[in-house]
């Protein structure tokens, strides 16, 4: 591992997958339960060429590069701040010819990356609309959660135009925007083909889905089994023991 | 009850709800569990009127009148033979003042019975579309099943036109179609508010969904938890047995 400099409040964290490590700001945003249930929900062809919109940390490059062989993967982040540090997390692995972090607004990725190129999509994007209230711009965490920078549709347009005929998008959101979300991959021809739901228990209402869309795929929407996240005992499920790929204890 | 004449390959079953009791007929299509789940995710107000697009036997206002202080209710079903089956079940019932059976295309149902004025519009449609296959036009069950006498734009379209601003909408369907169902009810001013996944058992992908929407209301989709009919034994789980009025033995 590069030595790297880190900055106030930020700190080195093990992926525990092929040695790779991430710096995280404990002051700003850290990555979450959703983009690693994102990367393990991607299906990536081998040598693939992938967009990550609006990349954050860089979490999801670094864990689809350690579980798949591709050949590129760019990571879009708007916040320069966040942008650097994700670069900084590059380096230290020694990852800059498979990965690239671009600081950039993702609505102009299609035209600085290339049109209807691309193998694969994916978004961890921000849940929130932006609602009345007064969010502070300067806020990294606000910008991570609310739609401030950029929409639903701005993440799905771009997804869209990015990918060649037949690629897919991977996008992990909250199920009740699932209507919004439906509408607007059709809109721009992203036809949803596999959903499945993340229940915290059994008995709870989802809080999270992951959707894979194929541009200009015909309809036909696969489920699959529910993921539940905890036993009642409140201990992880094995299937999420699984996915981080630890030992159950 | 009064007596009433059965064709060939009819017979009476009892709801044990309220005395209600039902004509089948065993050669062409019974209810299913799919219309109790709807009647009883069905949220009516008192002294509503309500239209059941697509009734088959019936079962759907049976249940709704069974279970709910209502003013009216309209059954419309296009299949003369069932159509008249229904009214027998009806007339056996004693309620013709509350329940009336319409032979008819649903899509001229909005010019009969009134446009813009209805509470509730119920369906629980085919929800098979209609493939390159060949079918028997003749086949009751097939045209129950399969979107041939009308499709699923249908349906929507129809029950819109019939509600009231504020009406509600319930309709169950299998969860593969929620991308046509979401976007075609958003395209006809019913905008999704509660959704409900019904699965076989914990393990299992969904295989019905139950979905309110509401005309002219501003999106807001609510997720109910999941509804298991299973437990891994293979007996109903305790929530279907109170659904069906039926204590668990």
């Amino acid at each position: 591992m590069k030595n790297v400099v880190l900055k106030e409040n930020e700190r080195i964290d093990d992926l525990k997958l092929k040695g790779l490590k991430i710096i995280q700001n404990t002051d700003g945003f850290c990555f979450g339960m959703d983009a690693v249930l994102l990367s393990s929900f991607c299906e990536i062809r081998k040598n693939a060429t992938i967009v990550d919109l609006g990349t954050g940390t860089g979490i999801i490059p670094l864990l689809i590069w350690g579980k798949n062989q591709v050949k590129k993967i760019y990571g879009i982040e708007i916040q320069e701040e966040v942008a650097q540090m994700a670069k900084r997390t590059v380096e230290m692995n020694n990852l800059e010819d498979s990965i690239q972090i671009i600081n950039m607004d993702l609505n102009n990725a299609p035209e600085k990356l290339g049109i209807n190129i691309f193998d694969t999509v994916i978004s961890n994007p921000p849940y929130m609309l932006q609602g009345g209230g007064i969010i502070n711009p300067e806020d990294k965490k606000a910008i991570s959660r609310h739609e401030i920078t950029c929409t639903l549709e701005d993440v799905i347009r771009t997804g869209s135009r990015l990918l060649k005929h037949n690629g897919s998008f991977f996008m992990v959101h909250r199920p009740h925007r699932i209507v919004d979300i439906f509408c607007l991959l059709r809109e721009y021809k992203l036809e949803p083909k596999k959903i499945r739901f993340v229940h915290p228990k059994v008995e709870d209402k989802p809080n999270l889905v992951l959707i894979k869309s194929v541009k200009a795929s015909k309809p036909e929407l696969k489920f699959e089994k529910p993921l539940y996240v905890y036993n009642d005992d409140g201990t992880y499920t094995e299937e999420i023991y699984k996915i981080y790929g630890m030992e159950k204890r």
